[in-house]
Order: structure tokens, then sequence, then C-alpha cells
């Protein structure tokens, strides 16, 4: 790492550190690079931070934030256990830092030190590197396992400029009041917090996360300035939706939701600077960045206005699920998709957002009509894809189910038909996707949704199949609320209304319908958000328009299920908890309800 | 929870604490239960805990120790999350305290208290609860995730009996000598430490444990009991070995492995007892709890002298194998298994495992021969049954090969054969167990290796699919030594040695060999350990025996194969890092090397 003369790292305890500041301004240009990293690629995170940084240079800003592990992406989970990797991402560091000239920048990287690793943001100012702030609250819960990876920092830090004292943190030490933060303000009050994140979406979340903003600014009566990380990385989606909020809890600026954004704010601080005279008292040590300011500080160009628009629910998790499937899609290497169309709901609304993640000259829809098909399913599905604008094949699975019944005839002798065979229709359409993936390098877009992925009414290897499960973490009421929110945006029906309409069957076998096997989705899904998302137990559950029986059965099954849930392809997280590394239950396990 | 009278929890620094023993007695007898509980089962669990406490009375035990989370089983993951689990294991703990008369024992469980949970042992003693001893060191590296669940305990426990000092600690607390038993010593001496733990097993795993333990009993000058879980668990098997050393080393009792056991030992205790005057220094408080003698404590008959073995090598991993087996199947309530036997090494192992789990007769063996199977494969696989004593299926593929290209030959115009074709022999395959499956209730045991699944040269869905991948972390090279000790330890050729020789091929197209695609298992293997399981850059991968542009390959095979090891059966720990809960990498990954 460089480190430059001019700057030091100082202790806010020393007597020679007591700034002495010119006239403090009353705003300071802030910079959130809204970034979309990837995990791994030090050298394309690097170029995105380079043209940030020469961005927010062009704009004049006096500070830009990126999000946390900036350099590494986020979670790098256990590559954070290779020493070629932390060694990597030391050395682009070094590489960035000298293009941080006439700004200071916040930059998130995985910093070794006293044989541990922390979650770090480097401080850097004007081509040099100052030293760093250690995340000090570490996140080791739902999806988070900071505490296999991270030691906590023990010293909250702060830059001191042109007169400002500018508090720094790293996303988790933000949401507790009790954090980081406010063994600052103890210090001192503050003129500004700073805090770089890398926090992951689940419907809703936005409005908690800017609720809890608005509560530190009031708190600290300082602004604060919120980076968030924007893009898909495996099954979490990063939204965005960075924050600038003034301690009357005024959103001065907010990032795009979904998308890559620079945000801009001149942001007004107190009239009296803060901080002048710290008081130390009992609490952790304060790292302070004295870091001098522009000779001759000229004045700047006004910043041109922006709107901001909120998304409706429905426009959130449709966002979510477009970017989550692109990302994974496009950081993976898969140009194009193949989706098996049924006819329902579900590979109805994957088919849309799968166009709008990728292009529809790029997703190929497959009919894979067995005897049980209903005609209304093959023309329904014909219909989505000339409304769609994608290509589609038709693959009559009738002659393998024959094979399938001549080869097992002996080892079956006896039985009826039922769910072996039932399941095989799913299998053998599931390996006329996946054949068609070998052999085109198309990537099959599973379309199960959550409320059947609880349940387990779905097949293994089969209707499963697939690299990525777009709706593994959607309701089956959200589908359909969806597929209405893709109409109503449209303003046509893209959808055919006959696909949402007509009731749910896995025609798998004459006049099947879901409801022969589960209860009514909006009664079913009222169980499992409880069950699953909020962890109720079984005497919790009454009262939601159900018989006991019923829902001891549904909770049965939510659990006899979880071996299913283990092989499933990934899929993007959209409720606060999803299956796969959020929700960690094991395989045997004799507890009931 | 009970709480008595004449018992009272008290902090060691109050004076009206200190003991006034009789006459402090030269030996303890101590019982270890080693106990296979299963997650999630309090009625099952508690009945063996009962069982064990009438057989440790009935031997004169003045303690019994039971594993580390005793009630709950381990890990139970999110369960611990659920409030009722927790209730559960509480109201478990209050009806098993009144069957410990005459009895000291130390019973792991999971304490709710301040708002958090601990992975606390807790102390019964003569019917009554006097409290608990809170695990201080939580472990999150690994397949270890206890720092999502619980909270750090922070005081040192002791008990004081008869005039001893007997130090308490839970799994982790004992690795670390700096831990609560070095804080418990700073107080003066102890007589003797016991350790309640779920260690689960990888290769010679008991070998370090047992020189931790030995380093341990030096350091504090004193007797260590180690009880340790025995038992699978999904992943992860606990192999049991539990252990009393004296402080010189001595190993004076150990438990079997792989299997449950009573463990009784007449621990010889230091002649002048310590820890008479407690010398507290600087650190956390200690607990003690004063537990009364017995009124006249009576010679106690001898116990039987038993022997113990250690079991080879390749014997201990292939215990674990066969009791992750049974484990699995027996606690998921499979009776039967099936597996396709394709005439090669693997498929041979995991049968003779299935035999050993669950006995012959419960296994079924499918040859499913498609025109690329050689003449020889088929009659290996059969010989193989025979001499396994298992039945077989004889399940032709080639009916369904025909359907699929028939069904696939219009979008398959113009391509060759290959990937896309091979893959659909393997899936028709995996498609025929999964029927058996449904149709029969016979659980489906994956036959794949880790040399194959590191590398992804194995068939999602198809060769991957099955309940349970009994081989999932054992390289190949190791699947031969495997077989070889069958057969030694048989005396015979359990596995045709014609199987052990020929060269190891997929039969997928004609003359096909693995060694086409890979390099030779022993070269590989060497490369996998040291980039799978010791997180090895690709700098430090040179000198192995293959060129620099193979072993990138290899790398590059592996990270890219991350997707497939997602959606792959549970198998069995048998390395220091196996796939799943242990390694955790992103499948989006830009990293190489």
């Amino acid at each position: 790492m460089r480190h430059c003369p001019g700057f030091s790292l100082l202790k806010a305890k020393r007597k020679q550190n007591t700034p002495k500041p010119g006239k403090p301004p009353l705003t300071l240009r802030v910079a959130i690079a809204q970034i979309n990293t990837t995990v791994g690629d030090f050298k394309a995170n690097a170029a995105k931070v380079r043209s940030s940084l020469k961005d927010a240079r062009r704009m004049e800003a006096d500070i830009v934030l990126f999000p946390e592990l900036t350099l590494t992406g986020y979670p790098p989970e256990d590559l954070l256990l290779k020493s070629a990797f932390i060694e990597k991402n030391l050395d682009t560091l070094d590489q960035l830092t000298p293009h941080t000239q006439g700004l200071i920048a916040l930059i998130g990287f995985a910093e070794p030190a006293d044989g541990a690793l922390y979650n770090a943001a480097a401080v850097l100012a004007d081509g040099c590197n100052l030293g760093s702030y250690r995340k000090m609250r570490l996140p080791n819960y739902g999806v988070f396992d900071e505490k296999r990876y991270f030691r906590e920092g023990d010293s909250p830090a702060r830059l001191f400029y042109r007169g400002r004292h500018i508090g720094l943190s790293v996303c988790e030490d933000i949401w507790d009041s009790e954090g980081p933060s406010r063994s600052l303000h103890r210090e001192g009050p503050l003129d500004l917090l700073l805090n770089i994140s890398s926090s992951p979406y689940h419907k809703g979340k936005w409005k908690d996360r800017e609720l809890m903003i608005r509560t530190r600014a009031s708190e600290l009566g300082a602004p604060v300035v919120y980076a968030n990380l924007v893009g898909g990385q495996d099954e979490l989606v990063f939204d965005g939706h960075s924050l600038v909020v003034l301690p009357d809890g005024t959103v001065l600026a907010r990032g795009g939701g979904f998308v890559e954004d620079m945000i801009y704010a001149d942001v007004p601080l107190p009239k009296k600077p803060a901080g002048k005279k710290p008081a130390p008292k009992a609490g952790p040590r304060v790292k302070t960045f004295r870091i001098a300011a522009p000779k001759t500080p000229k004045a700047k160009k006004p910043l041109p206005a922006r709107a901001f628009s909120l998304p409706g629910e429905m426009e959130e998790v449709y966002q979510a699920l477009v970017l989550g499937t692109r990302d994974y899609m496009q950081k993976n290497g898969f140009e194009k998709g193949v989706i098996g169309l049924s006819g329902g709901v579900d590979s109805a609304l994957t088919a849309k957002i799968g166009c709008d993640a990728i292009g529809p000259e790029n997703i190929v829809g497959v009919l894979m009509p067995s005897p049980y098909s209903s005609l209304g399913s093959i023309e329904d599905s014909l219909e989505l894809a000339n409304r769609l604008g994608i290509r589609t094949l038709t693959l009559p699975i009738e002659e393998a189910m024959h094979a399938y019944d001549h080869i097992l005839a002996g080892a079956f002798e006896g039985t009826a038909p039922g769910v072996a065979e039932e399941n095989l229709q799913a299998r053998i359409r599931g390996n006329l996707l996946m054949a068609l993936s070998n052999k085109m390098g198309w990537l099959v877009l599973t379309t199960g949704n959550k409320s059947e992925y609880s349940v387990g009414y779905c097949t293994l290897y089969g209707d499963m199949a697939g690299g990525f499960a777009v709706l593994k973490d959607v309701p089956k009421t959200w589908v359909y609320d969806l597929c209405r929110f893709v109409n109503e945006r449209a303003g046509k029906e893209v959808i055919p209304e006959n696909v949402l309409t007509k009731e749910p069957s896995a025609e798998l076998r004459p006049d099947q319908k879901d409801s022969d096997s589960l209860p009514p989705y909006p009664l079913l899904d009222r169980v499992l958000s409880r069950y699953v998302e909020a962890d109720h137990g079984l005497g919790q559950l009454s009262g939601l328009g159900l018989p006991a029986a019923e829902v001891r059965h549904i909770v049965q099954r939510v659990d006899a299920n979880e071996y299913k849930r283990r092989q499933s392809p990934p899929g993007i997280k959209i409720t606060p908890k999803s299956f796969g590394r959020d929700r960690r239950l094991p395989i045997t396990n004799h507890f009931k309800g």
C-alpha cells in the first residue's frame, strides 16, 4: 500500500491532532457510486471504480462512496479463505489509489491484519491510502455469515476535513442505534455520517432501510449518506436505492432501484461545525483521519436537479426478478435461455421475465405436450410465445413415456399407475430441456414457485430441473399479482387472460387439478408465510381459514420436502426468508411443527 | 425447571462458598453415555438418556456425561430459531431431571436467557437441576455456524464435589489452550476436567482430538473426560471415540468408534486435592456448583476390564460410510436402497456399503445397459451382486435412447452427437432409478465420488440423481483403497478383482475411457486435495507431477462445476473439507485460481 507523507492516521485523543480548520464549508458535495460489481472480477470491478472516480472528479465531488467490499464483490463467501484472493484484492486497491486525486474515496475491501481478516473501508484521499475503517458489527444471521470470515473492528473512525467531523460506517454498523455511530457521537457530534453497504433485497426492504436511516440521521442530528450495491449474485439481488437523508428526515437524493447509478448531492451541514472540541469518554478509541483541505476551495457548478420515483409493490418484485435473472445469466456467460411452456401462469411469467432480462430474441419456449395435455395448454403457450415474440419448439413426449413404460413393465407389474409414472413425464421434460441446454448452451430457466417448493408439489429432476429457478421464492399468489402487473404496465394482455383465469393443473393425469392435492393458494400461502418465513409453530397457525388437520398436513409436507429443496437450482431471494442459505434446516429432522 | 433447596448455585469468590470437604476421594467413577441421538426427536433422545442414567446408577457412577446438545441432537441448525423447538427441549430437560437420583449428570441443551440462546450443559444432581454451564467458545467455521444461533457464555464453571474441583466445558472450549479450562485453572488447579462434545468426523480426526486432549490434560495436570456424540446426521458423521485421559497422557478408557457405547472409568485424582484455596485473579467470574457428597460413600464393585482396538486408516473411513448411510436411511424412514450397477468400482463399493448398512436383503442392484455397455460390465455387475447376495433388475435403456433421439431429431438436426446425447443416457438411468424409488419407496444411493464431483465428470440429474451420495467426499484413489480393504477384511474377493483392475470408463460412447478426459486419478487427486481442501492457489499447485496448463484446466473445471454440486444429493463428510456446508463458494465467481 502507498502511504503518503502529507497525510497521517492519528488518534483523536492526541493533542497535536486538534484540528485547525479554515472556514468550514456549509455543504459538501458527495457522490455515491452505486455500481454492479461481480464477485471475484477484480479487473472489471476496478474499471467501474476508476470510471466512477473520473465522473466524480468531473462533477467536483468532495467525497465518493462505493459499496461494501467493492473490490471483491459481495458476498465472496469462501473465496475469502483463499490467500491468493486476498492478495489480489490488496493489489487492486493499490492500483486504484493513485486514481483518487482531488477526491476522498471510501472503497470496500478485505483487509488482513493481526492474523485475522476485516471487512474494511479504505480511506483514499488525493492519491494516497490513509488507512481503513474496519466494520464493527458483523451480521451472522439470515443469508449472512460474516463471522465465518471476519473479525470485528475495534475502533470507530471519522474523517476530519475542512473543519468537519465525518463518521464512517460499513453496512450493519448503521442498523444498530447503539453501534459505532453512537460511539462517534459520544466523542462530539458529527457533521455527517457515511455508510457503505451491500444490503440484499427482499420485498419492501428499501422502506425499512429508509426508515432506519432517517431514524439514525435524526438521532445523530447529522445527514447520512448511504451507498448500496446493485446487482444480482447467485440467490441475492442488491437493489441499490442509495440515499442521502437530512437530520429532519428529508430524502435529499435517492439512487435508482435495480440499476447502476451515480448519485450526487450537495449535502447541507450543520451551521455550527460539530466536534471542534471532542470530549472523549469511556468507550472504544476513535481513529481520526485528518485530510487536508484543497488550497483554494473553488465555487462549484450547481448540480442538475434530478427526479426519482418509487416503485409499486409488484413493480419492485418484478424488477428484482429481472435483474437477478439477467445478472445470473450474464455473469455466468449465458446468452440464451430456454423455458418449458406448460400453458400455466408460472411458465408464462418466467418467460416474460426472461424476455425483459435478456431480450425475447434470446429466449426459446419449449412445448412438451403429453396425451394428458389439454388443447388449451398448447394454444395458450403458443399464444403467449407469439405475444412475447419468442421462438418455440414443440417436442411431444409420448414416445419417451412409452419407452419408459416398456422398460419398467416387468418391475412395475401389478402396480397401479401413480406418482412414479407422473414424475416420469416431468422428468422426460426436464431431460429434454437439459438436452437442449447441453447441445445449444442455453440456460434452462426453471418455472416452479415458492408455494410448490414449500410443499414439494414439484418433481425432482423434472420440473425442478434447470440452472436458475426464477420464481423459487415467489409465492403462487404473487405469481398472479406479478402477471397482472405485467399486463397493466403494458396496457395490454401480454400474458393471455386465459392463462390467468384457468384452474392450475400439472396435467400429469387426466383432469388433474392442483386443488386435488393442495388447499386454495391464498389459504396455503398464508400458512406458508407464517411457517416458513416467521418460524411460527403449529400452535400459532390457527385462525388462518384452514382446519387444524390440514395445517398439520401442510407443515408435515414442508418438513418432509427439505430433501427436494436441497437439490433445487438457485433462485432469487424475494421474501424475508428464502430457501437456500437463508433457511437452513436439516433433512434428517424428527421435530414436528 | 426444578430447583432444589439443598443445592445452590454460588459464586466462587464468596466466602461462604469456601468448600468444607470431608475426606476427598482418590478416584471418581465417571460414565460417558456415547449415544446416537436424532435431531428433533426429543422423545427418543430422552429415552436414551433415561436408559443411560439407569445403567450409570447400576454401575455406581458418580458422574455421567452426555454429548453436546444431547436433547436437540446435533446440529439442529435453524430449528433453533423456532420457539416451539426450544420450549420442547426445556420441557424434556425438566422431565429428565428427576431421573438423576444418586448421580451427577451433564446434559447438553439449548438454554434461552437474556433474549439470547446458549449452547449449555445442564448440571443435574440427585434429581435436581442446579443450573448450567454455557459454552464460551463457539465455532463458526467449516461446517459450524454456532454464532448464528448462540451467544457466548461469560462464566467458566466447575463442580465442587467431595472436596474436588471439577471443571466443565463444552466441545470447542477444550480445543483452545487459552480457553475456559485455563481460566478455571487460574483460580486454582483442577482435579478433573469434563467436556461434552459433538465433534464431527473426518479421516484421522480422532487422532488430532486425542493429541489435543492429552495436551490439555498435561497442561492442567488433571485427568480429562471427553464425551463425544456418535451417529450420522445428514452430511455429518460423529465417530464417538470418547476418551478418559490422565495427566501423563495415558488413555485410561476409550469409547468405541462409530458405535453407541457406555464407557466407565475409575478416574484417579491428584493425591492432594486441588483448589482448596482458590486464588481468584483477573478474568471472568467462575460459577461453582456445590454438590453434596453422599452421606456414606460406599465401596464400589470394581469395573470389569475392557479392551479397545484402534481402526486402520481405511477401516475407519469405511465404518464412517456405513454408519452415515445407515443413519441417513433409518432416521429418514427408508428400509431399502437401490443402486445402479455399472460394473465399475464406485457402484461396487456403494453397494457393499449399502449391504453393511442395512443388509443385503434390503439392497437392489439395477443394471441399465446401453449399446455402449461392454459385456464385461454386465458380467462384472452380476458377479458382484451374486457375491454380495443382493437382488438385481436389468433394465436396458436403448428404447428410451431412441425415443429421445426421435423427439429431438428436428431440434438437433445437423449437430454431431456429443455431451448432450451422453448425458441423456445418464439421465435415462437416473430416471429409472427414481421411478423405482417413487414406486417402491427405495432410497436411491448415488455412486459418484469426490474426484468426479470436483471436476464435474458426472451428469446432473443423471448419475448424480438420488437421495444420498455415499462416496461424495471420497476421492477416487480412496475408492480403490476401500475396495481393497473390503476384500482384505473378508479374506476373499467380495469385490471382483476385475472391477478393480479394469480401466475406468463411463461407457457413454464406444471405447470411452475416463483417461480421455481426466489425468490419472492419483495425479488428479493430489491437485484436488490441495485446491479443494487446502485452498491453495494456482501458484502453489506446481510440482505435483502435472504440467501447469493441465493444473489450470483442473482448477477451472472445479470452479465451473460449482453449479452442479449445488444440486447434488447430500453425502458423508470424510475429508477435512467436503462440498456442501463445509466449502461455501459462490456459483457466480470470476476469480481464477
